[in-house]
């Protein structure tokens, strides 16, 4: 069986040391010193490691049944719900007016992260709510919001969102269902959904479903698209629950991992739906939610590789094997353990440096959210709008790739589905592919979010980058470490920007064969921006003799290793970015 | 519902064009023409697509059952067996003088490679057979060839390999089975082995276990071990089933993938065994097969990536999904084919470009064990044990990625378990963890394979190298596009093994912290090699205005994409590599 042991000094060093949240100066934030964000940490990190992780491997096994219509939950899901209910975990960031707790979204996503890891599958019933909640909050008449928000900021309702049809995926303007105007000012949904996250389940008494259809005179692709909300059961103007809606489940999707998540076929039969933002207009409502959900799904692919790493840890330090090459370490032992041989280092440290970095970018999102929503900042949203197909795109990927590695420390062990490493492989594998595929997200970068509002933003970055570069470069314990390889990193990534920008403008395939290695690209030196600022925030917490000495060594150390180990992919994926088009797209479509 | 079709095409290619069978000057071979070996590999192959292929899910599905200490494979497994064994393809390499046909062994790798594409859990009841075969072969008595050749050749019964018990997987010499010696010259076998790959089946009459156990008086680890022959059924002098031996099934593991495949709990209670080879040398036997089998592993990695592959290209062909970045290509229909799509295409050819070239390195491999079986070629058997570890490691790592890939390309659609693709990954992820995971892969080749009789096999690859790229780079049709690159990658790779050979005699953990970028720097530069092998062979065919010219310039697209997009790779792994042990071996174990 899995064990979790929440990460609490790693997130507070995060919240305090780099992002220094209490000294922000955002509204709010001044209370959030660390011993505040401690005890909240404290309390979701045991709530993660003692309620959730112990039905990870359950969730796995039984996943969801379709009975007579309803869908049921692996045991022990609904009680622990309800324990996530009543710790009030989903209001943490809602709005005080609607039942919120009103704590910044950081802290939501440092909560999130342990409830994640612990068991994602679980998680995402809370996940996809959070996401409805946010779609209504921002688009919602004053009368959805009281009626919606505060059931769906304590997780009395759950959400989900409705968009891929089975012919209809990356591409919504192919869309067919259908919205029909009535006269009472609701419309009547017709059409059929797939993939469903949280579609259905038992731990709730309603599901709001918010549908992407299309209501008449709003023309061809994606301009005739709205947004509707769907209650699986229609509700009184009281809030009291009423008849059935005509939405029903067709099918639950059998899947390679998420077994504990309810992937639903859903079958709208002419329900009864209202109309939500503006008509005609359901993208831009859709992206609200969209947005949030890819940062969310950015931190499941670390997290869950932090959960993988942790075991992996384990069992390498208790699995005896071999010798260690310069001399036995368990002299007493017939062999020593795991952790004693180089090429079992590298994998752990390749899963821990990633791990990390990948932590300390989300939570670095999360506090430019906040800075956005609290005081307006456009040039915070703008950086983390470009950052959010990284986000999504690099995180998963490589918390995937992470989640393998620890699979394989295991050996043959690894394999057997008793031991949840496969699980963990399995879940992750999910994040590369929803909230839209990762090439979707490496040509929303490229093809989107470099040149928005002119290539400002992305200037803007390299701009603080360099800046920096500049202010730490004096710092000798940390130049030829960190500053120099982020520098060199930094410049890969500036050429394919403007490799881009010299060969994308005639020819859009120049850009494109290269927009996946761009992704990358950028995650790395984001990455290793991260690490860069960490080790700033431990360097100078050691010269200050503040803190725990060793693991703030531990951090400089990791920190290296992302540094001389991971940085160095730019240069390969600038050379695959500078090959341009042709070497993609030489071959006719029949020679494939 | 997956399909498979058999990549004649390909085959032909490397065994003719590249490697050019007939006229290699090996016993046998002159008669090897393309119309004697497209017949062969026409009947393999249309067993594999039309008998193997459809029962690929079945076995996914389905497993296979212990019902009363008897194993129980798949609806249509036994039959599919039966066609295997009329049609004598277990025995297509074998000794004609034990019923064998004779065939080199590269044929059977490229009837193997289709068998193993369209079923890869159902094909290794016969490998593990060959495997048993081959250990016998070379080991056994008289008596015992005479007995156990012929019924393993044909498959009448079948043959495991009996290594890993539940606390030693590579470090064998931790094994506690125990053989102790009888009056009649045999030995009574005691001990439990775990993860025994065809363990036990409905599908042959007998099965014959190779068994490693310690014999008394053979000293500490893994000097004590010697390899034995357990029959499932004792077996009279006439070869006759006689009383079922002490051996038994204790369980089938529930494992990630290859569900078709039993994996067993084998439990020896004082079952009888008898010696094969010198007694205390078990070792030396038991890499007779695990030799062969890591080929075949390797062998796995890109067949079942080309199986893959295949889907992910039907499927990019027929998904309508946005249009091109260059203007419409379907204008009558509502969106393009995801092939249109830059990206889709870089992944297409990512999979493509990689499997074209192992199949060639794997058939490189095999015809240089033809060379050396049939002449005694030692250097011939010096490179392919330089090769082996490359190839089980590397060709396994990138298959896997192939596969995850080529799930990609289906979107959400990929991790639904009815469209098939989730198999490929589950089924690919073992290649890289059995037969000597590829961390021990890695440490074979850095650790024992470089140094081995002084260097001298990697000496003579980079000589070769070297001289194959003078002979050719004046070819200014391939100049740039191949050998160019093929020279700064093969530099890449002395700079590494230069750096070994410096650093990684004063502390052996600078050498291994590498192992496993070593691994991969060599896999490219060898198939960057395939590839140029394949280029020249394809110009040359164009030049001569021979063969299909279509095929000959897909041939120069897809290795030109590997060169320009794969091969770059070496340069992060030489930077990784001279970043030396410190990285990797900076913490304390405590600190992970």
């Amino acid at each position: 069986m899995n064990q979790y042991a929440p990460p609490i000094s790693d997130l507070q060093f995060v919240l305090h040391d780099v992002l220094k949240l209490s000294e922000s100066g955002l509204p709010g934030h001044d209370e959030l010193d660390r011993d505040f964000t401690a005890a909240i940490l404290d309390a979701a990190g045991k709530l993660a490691s003692d309620v959730l992780a112990p039905l990870n491997a359950t969730g796995d096994r039984q996943g969801c049944r379709l009975e007579n219509g309803i869908v049921r939950t692996p045991d022990g899901f609904k009680e622990a719900f309800g324990l996530i209910r009543e710790g009030g975990w989903p209001a943490l960031d809602c709005d005080p007016e609607y039942g919120g707790q009103g704590m910044p979204y950081v802290v939501s996503l440092a909560a999130g992260e342990m409830f994640v890891a612990a068991n994602m599958a679980f998680n995402m019933y809370q996940g996809l709510t959070h996401g409805a909640y946010s779609a209504i909050h921002s688009h919602g008449t004053q009368a959805q919001k009281e009626m919606y928000l505060p059931r769906l900021a304590s997780c009395e309702w759950t959400g989900t969102m409705n968009l891929t049809e089975p012919h209809a995926g990356t591409d919504l303007g192919l869309l067919r269902t259908k919205a029909e105007p009535q006269e009472d000012g609701s419309y009547l949904i017709t059409g059929q959904k797939i993939f469903i996250s949280a579609g259905d389940h038992d731990m709730a008494e309603n599901v709001i479903h918010l549908v992407l259809a299309k209501a008449p005179g709003g023309g061809e692709g994606t301009k005739g698209i709205s947004l509707f909300i769907v209650p699986k059961f229609l509700v009184g103007e009281d809030g009291r629950i009423g008849e059935h809606n005509a939405v029903s489940v067709g099918a639950l999707e059998e899947k390679m991992g998420i077994h504990g998540n309810a992937t639903c076929v859903m079958n709208y039969d002419g329900a009864k739906g209202w109309l939500l933002g503006e008509l005609h207009k359901g993208m831009r409502a859709m992206f609200t939610m969209m947005n949030e959900a890819r940062v969310g799904v950015g931190l499941q692919g670390y997290a869950i590789a932090s959960g993988a790493y942790q075991n992996a840890v384990g069992y390498a330090r208790e699995r005896l094997q071999g010798r260690a090459p310069t001399g036995a370490q368990n002299q007493a032992g017939p062999a020593d353990p795991l952790i004693v041989h180089p090429d079992i280092r590298r994998s752990l440290m390749e899963q821990k440096s990633f791990v990390e970095g990948a932590r300390a970018l989300v939570m670095w999102a999360g506090h430019l959210i906040d800075r956005h929503t609290r005081t307006g900042d456009a040039d915070a949203d703008g950086l983390v709008s470009l950052m959010t197909p990284i986000i999504k795109g690099f995180l998963t990927d490589k918390g995937f790739d992470a989640t393998v590695l620890a699979q394989q420390v295991y050996g043959g062990h690894g394999y057997i589905e008793e031991q949840g490493m496969s699980q963990f492989v399995r879940d992750a594998r999910i994040t590369s592919i929803y909230e839209g595929a990762n090439g979707v997200q490496a040509l929303d970068l490229v093809g989107r979010k470099l040149a928005a509002d002119g290539g400002k933003h992305v200037m803007a970055f390299f701009r603080d980058l360099i800046s920096f570069i500049k202010e730490h470069e004096g710092n000798a314990a940390l130049k030829a470490d960190f500053l120099d390889p982020l520098k060199a990193a930094s410049k890969d990534m500036q050429a394919a920007a403007t490799f881009f920008m010299e060969k994308g403008l005639k020819n859009p395939d120049e850009a494109l064969s290269g927009s996946y290695d761009f992704m990358h690209l950028s995650g790395h030196v984001v990455l290793g921006l991260m690490w860069a600022r960490m080790a700033v925030a431990a360097q100078a917490a050691l010269d200050a003799g503040e803190g725990d000495r060793a693991f703030l060594e531990t951090k400089l150390h990791t920190g290296r290793y992302y540094m001389a180990r991971q940085l160095p992919a730019t240069a390969v994926h600038l050379a695959r970015i500078r090959s341009g088009a042709a070497p993609v797209m030489a071959l006719p479509p029949e020679r494939f």
